[in-house]
């Protein structure tokens, strides 16, 4: 089975949430087992041998591969959550979306100094999510190892925005 | 390694999110991957043999369970979201909370006739949202096969609300 198989389970759905947006549905490969542990595996290959300690995903659908990543690596799970969600003191980053603004949040607690982090979400478009999500571990006291994406969308140039961090994607559309 | 272990790994947080509620917090246990892995392990357990085709699990915390479970069992993901994420067709239930409505959502394809389909997610309390989970595969023509949680708090008696269906818990509160 091959990065094909998780292209084949990708499905193209057009004008969502808008006219003119292709969005990339990716619950074909969630509804595939097979298809799902081989993308986690896929996710996680370039960092086998780099000591990871913790793998950090955004609410909601970060969660997802990011807690598959950490399985995969043996690694600890860091959810970084909408604010509000989490009962003990946070660090928030706030961040800009298309419309509006968005917040990401974690416990003041939730890393180590020094301790390896990988970040995983399942598209990386414009990057505005990773780039948050990056900056927030950072202010947490970790060390963003790299970003891992099943999906990337080159024409949004999110790979700009991680500019210094490295980054793996699984497919490109 | 044991379940008192992951009893270890659950934070109690007095008076969140609201004044008399003990908040059971389980980002310690999400941080330590040997015990993220029992956790998941230990959910699955009694449904090894059980040919499970698909777990599902409600947005948001319910998905870092819940895809950990379908990995676990070499079954299928199934997302069930909150309104207005999912870019098709989808059946939704709508539910009570203590304050107001819930909305979960999921493709009307999500879900073959007769699948066999795991209910997972992190705490058993109201059964609200593992109610209107139930719901939601059964109309979209699955069967439930159980309910499984990291923790329940049987003072609220959410198991009352899940009467019928096999539920299965590994903490309790």
């Amino acid at each position: 089975m091959s990065t094909r198989r998780l292209a084949e389970r990708i499905r193209a759905v057009a004008d969502f949430p808008e006219a003119g947006v292709v969005f990339r549905d990716i619950t074909p490969l969630l509804a595939d087992g097979a298809a799902l542990r081989l993308a986690a595996r896929q996710l996680v290959a370039p960092f086998a041998g780099e000591s990871i300690a913790a793998v950090a995903g955004a609410e909601a659908r970060g969660f997802i591969f990011a807690s598959l990543a950490a399985s995969q690596l043996q690694a600890g799970f860091v959810p970084l959550r909408k604010a509000g969600k989490l009962p003990r003191r946070t660090l928030a980053v706030r961040y800009d979306l298309e419309y509006g603004q968005a917040e990401l949040e974690a416990h003041a607690d939730a890393i180590a100094r020094g301790e390896r982090v990988l970040v995983v979400d399942d598209v990386l478009a414009t990057g505005g999510t990773a780039a948050a999500s990056c900056e927030l571990i950072e202010r947490l006291g970790g060390q963003v190892v790299a970003c891992a994406f099943v999906i990337e969308l080159p024409a949004l140039a999110g790979r700009a925005r991680l500019a210094g961090h490295r980054v793996h994607t699984l497919l490109r559309y």
